[in-house]
């Protein structure tokens, strides 16, 4: 591709943006602490329109950034969710005014436990306060405010994404018109807990963690490694995984060894070593830590009186990470309050992992339900 | 308890022998490397009957052991499936004399990698060679020969020690007069081989396991502690863990840190903390590879010709490690050849621990399986 051309019809070139908030009255947390000045990331694509109300508000999972459609100068691949924005695709740069945000805790532009501590001069390591979902939604509400929206037209998200999204419709409803929550949960599961603790056990049993203080050493890189080769586990199915590798092995015949001899082995000691080249072993810990807390259930998801957004939310069938029991839990949760919700489980094979690349089937749906939302009403102009 | 009596109507005292062979000539395996003198670790129960008809041979799972049943002098819990061994029990030991044996690779009193090797006398360590599932079924013939019995009644075991029963069946049909594999497979999936290869990573990434060589110094306990907390949360079901534990928290309230806060984590830290003062690091390698490597598909199961066992073919509902949909693929593989196979799917939300607690389903099953294919002529007289 040439550097400003839209070759495959998307929305070409993007760059992250910085908002910077929180330096005069910090942040205050779930947990009772403050953060600040805070630094959040975010993209955002199309043009807001003068009533502000063609505003889409799109969240990443666990490891993602504000990187979601477009491509950054000199990278070769688009955004994590190119195939969905752009002029004409689901999420429509021609209709709607669409901002990625990032998560605070994180290390992909926001502030995070490696960021420098201005109290310090130097990285905050473990001394950065342990954040929540709700935390990190209040971060976007800044950013919100800051852009001028009154009202998102929707949020969607997957996964964690998806966590922010209820998050939103739980802290702010009368600022959110609609809610997509996406391959998610109202609460994370004891099981859910579980494998982001051995992840946790991973990073921190690794001596290079050193207690988080590490940014001056060499990064804790077998223990994140080996974190993400344990979700990447999750993310997958049995029959993705049986489908992709089944038993093939790298080289003909067994060897004897504890090398990576299987091709499943190989793949995951290659997705280990691509991740730790991006993503920080500490916001590993606080990422999984936040949704290990999340917990919407119990009637805290609406508040009596408030504005119902509407609601689409949708599973799929082989993900046992996020099972579809945890979204019908969700839509129970939300029919009890009479809200206007849409539930559709979409059969896919790809496990948890089908919210990024089951791009058709999402197409159709948030095509459908965001005209159903706008009434026609949101043009640019 | 009292050291000799039988108080809960067990068979009381017993203790695990050795049995040495290969001094002369040394196992050949499949490897094509060689191993001697071999130490198999076995506890019998029971009296053989002159026609010798009517033993069984109890197999255990990954890192499971010989004792089976009853108790060890001053150990309070008796063996692993004790409430299925004794006197009246599903494996009576009033009709049966019941065989319960290790496998070569463990660290539960056979040979494995932390052995003295004679050629050098110090542990083997990774210098041991890798073995697979018909190793350990081969070392168990000579046992069996050594016994003197020129036929098992059954074979029976579950998850690896399933498919040691599947083996046996390959290898030795016309010495296997019915089989009883339980949560087990025909052979392991790439998720199955994913699960232990993560698990491997984090022995091997934990610096005290020093390529192995590590019985001077310090054990990898870390590594080993986190291989077993990963392999803990497939033990158990979503369901069975949401049982448990829920999201209850240690003490009340979130603490904002990364100690094991919920339930469910302090559980998975003691079990890991116990695994390790009775688990060799380098045996969890050596089991996990043999069961990596296990294949009976594709015609390997059944040798034309040969014997046909009878079958009984074991699954459990909630069980997603070994799941139901492996165990029809062995009956459909048996059907295919005619033979007299039983298939019982247990609705249990256990897991794949089900295996280890569904206690009266399974006697129930055993008997019934064990009396119509001893036709009531193997008594101990």
């Amino acid at each position: 591709m040439t550097d400003s051309s839209k070759p495959d019809g998307g929305i070409g070139l993007v760059e992250t943006k910085l908002f910077i908030f929180g330096e005069k009255e910090p942040l205050r947390l779930a947990s009772g602490q403050t953060l600040g000045p805070v630094t959040l990331a975010y993209e955002t694509y199309g043009v807001l329109n003068k009533a502000g109300t063609n505003a889409l508000l799109i969240l990443h999972a666990l490891t993602g950034d504000a990187h979601a459609a477009g491509y950054h100068a000199q990278e070769p691949k688009p955004g994590w969710w190119d195939v969905l924005v752009g002029p004409g695709r689901a999420f429509d740069t021609d209709k709607y005014f669409i901002v990625c945000s990032n998560v605070i805790g994180g290390c992909r532009g926001s502030t995070g436990p490696g960021s420098i501590n201005p109290a310090t001069g130097r990285p905050y390591g473990l001394s950065f306060p342990v954040i929540t979902v709700a935390d990190m939604t209040e971060a976007q509400r800044h950013l919100m405010d800051h852009l001028g929206i009154g009202q998102w037209l929707a949020v969607i998200g997957g996964s964690m994404g998806g966590m922010q999204a209820l998050q939103w419709a739980a802290s702010y409803p009368e600022r959110v018109r609609s809610v997509i929550p996406i391959a998610t949960t109202l609460k994370h599961s004891p099981q859910q807990i579980a494998f982001d603790e051995v992840g946790r056990q991973a990073i921190m049993s690794d001596p290079a963690w050193r207690g988080g203080d590490y940014y001056d050493h060499g990064r804790p890189e077998r223990g994140l490694a080996l974190a993400r080769m344990i979700g990447h586990i999750t993310y997958m199915s049995d029959q993705s995984m049986e489908e992709k590798f089944s038993r093939r092995l790298k080289t003909e015949g067994y060897k004897f060894t504890f090398d990576a001899e299987f091709e499943v082995e190989g793949y995951l000691h290659h997705r280990g070593a691509s991740f730790v080249r991006r993503f920080d072993a500490n916001s590993y810990l606080y990422v999984t830590r936040a949704i290990d807390y999340f917990d919407l259930s119990g009637g805290k998801l609406i508040k009596a009186g408030a504005p119902l957004p509407r609601f689409m939310v949708v599973s799929f069938k082989s993900d046992w990470l996020y099972p579809s029991y945890q979204s019908r839990e969700i839509v129970a949760t939300l029919r009890t309050h009479h809200a206007d919700v849409t539930y559709v489980e979409v059969n896919s094979t790809y496990g948890h992992d089908a919210f990024l690349v089951e791009h058709e089937e999402q197409s159709r749906l948030f095509r459908h339900f965001l005209a159903k939302t706008s009434d026609g009403k949101e043009g640019v102009s």
